[in-house]
């Protein structure tokens, strides 16, 4: 078990398979403070694909006054295609509206991802708009999207608390969630921005939106490590039936004790508690941790990821504790 | 909800009520490369029985060649008692044998907490004997501290895997919390020493023990986040009835790029989710992150609880992501 993999002990009720989706090259990267060279970046997601995930958000289409993390998203989508992918394997990318549809599509992009707001505050801090204004370019965006036959993923923002309006309500999520799918989203990732959800919350809200009628197999969930919650909040997710489940690479965009932290989940945390349950991902846990060892020294610093830490560490985990209790 | 709290959102089948037994005084700082003067480690126990806490693990009456950060437990339990904690707190202390039990009643202790190995290589590394030879010497150290009338708390480590011997059995755990239990402890904390545990093997350790006679209410969980599953293990914990959960304050012990990491879980990130959950703890969240705070600033480094970065950053949490997703 030592080093390397858990042991497999699973659990009655969860799902069999779990896919990850993959989302350090994208909403990671763009919180980091250093810019990654393209090539690094393609070469990133590369790798990561080798590792056996095969949803791979792989930049955004958003002004690059906003976020410069992203400003190649260009030139980096033509270099995805020369890592010879299965055809399994897909690389979404965040499309803000119409325009960033636009490029992203001439870039040869196939899936999209379009992000809403649950509350009316972050829509006017983060979006510059209402949420009706928003929700009315995301559906022009959408409509547009799937007349070129790609497929649509949606985000929302702010699901389990707003920095500025503090709880919100479950009728809010809802109503963006119902609205999305109806707009064509095969999926929709709930997102916790800011990293206050609890376990209860989080089974709460998935039980809320089924009696909206929206079912299981529509949600993923996207949980922030600010306050340590993400894989109790991801194990409560998954006993509620959700089997698609936001992660980061290395823990990227998520360095505790940066000022810019996000504290995005780190994929090899959850891929240690996903084998441990004897849940398939298809996720080469090795693989990916010397992939977030290689991007933490391209950015100079260690990654986030405790499993990354520890798998890295060159030593069995317990040598100090041993002496420790001695 | 934001700053300082999680909204309320509670979970059928938990606990109302959760034990946080704190051992940041013990577990926490003999991790710790610095050594605390002793009059700084008296006010640090103060604070945090101040904070709530009831049941805090002051010190180790260990080997001090061994353990030099616990060499001063002699001189620190007198100060305790200046404090003026109420009754209800208490202030257990780490007994190693018959040896200690000595000095630890000499001090004033109350009561103790024994460790027993669920692994033989463990025993011969940690304990330099053999599991029945240990088991041996802690039942002649329950006797005499059951006669003194101390309450005692036994510690199981390697629960949930061994770094030389890979998975452990079941029914060897529950062997050694049997016997634990027959011999006089009270309570029994079920470790897992290295971290590798996952929330379905957890469950299935604590049905185990159901099975061999151990009542729920027996038992504590003491989860490392070396591989960053201490939270989600806990959840799943709660979930099979237990009430007792091990942390430590701030995560002293367990700052994950050092290289003597334990990876203790923080007290911040349990009571935040326990908070959440709406489980009652007594603790104040804020008079906690203070106190840690307090205590980085000693050991001149941040504190490795996500929480304690999150609310001690001095802003909202969301503020970068807010700019990134724009």
């Amino acid at each position: 078990m030592i080093p390397g993999l858990p042991q497999k002990l699973s659990q009655h009720g969860l799902p069999q398979r779990v896919t990850v989706y993959e989302v350090g090259a994208r909403d990671g990267l763009q919180n980091e403070a250093a810019l990654v060279p393209t090539e690094a970046k393609a070469e990133f997601i590369a790798r990561l694909a080798d590792a056996g995930l095969w949803m791979i958000e792989a930049t955004g289409f958003v002004h690059p006054k906003w976020v410069p993390q992203l400003a190649d998203a260009d030139e980096l989508m033509p270099l995805l295609g020369r890592h010879g992918f299965n055809d399994h394997t897909r690389f979404p990318v965040l499309v803000p509206n119409r325009r960033g549809l636009v490029r992203a599509a001439a870039a040869g992009a196939k899936d999209i991802a379009v992000f809403a707001s649950a509350t009316e505050t972050f829509a006017a801090k983060n979006l510059n708009s209402t949420m009706e204004q928003s929700m009315l370019e995301i559906e022009a965006t959408l409509q547009q999207a799937l007349a070129r036959g790609m497929r649509a993923r949606g985000y929302v923002s702010m699901c389990f608390g707003d920095p500025w309006e503090g709880p919100v309500a479950l009728r809010a999520v809802a109503d963006v969630v119902v609205r999305l799918i109806a707009a064509g989203c095969v999926q929709v990732s709930l997102g916790d921005t800011i990293g206050t959800a609890t376990p209860g919350h989080v089974r709460t809200l998935i039980d809320a939106l089924e009696r909206r009628g929206v079912a299981r197999d529509r949600l993923a969930v996207h949980f922030h490590d600010t306050y340590g919650q993400a894989l109790a909040n991801t194990y409560a997710a998954l006993q509620a039936g959700i089997a698609t489940v936001d992660s980061s690479a290395g823990g990227l965009g998520g360095c505790p004790y940066a000022e810019s932290a996000t504290g995005n989940l780190a994929t090899e945390d959850l891929v240690w508690m996903l084998d441990g349950l004897g849940i398939t991902t298809g996720v080469d846990l090795r693989k990916l941790v010397e992939t977030s060892g290689w991007m933490a020294d391209i950015l100079g610093r260690p990654a986030p990821s405790r499993a990354v830490q520890a798998l890295t560490r060159g030593r069995t985990a317990s040598t100090t504790t041993v002496n420790g209790n001695g």
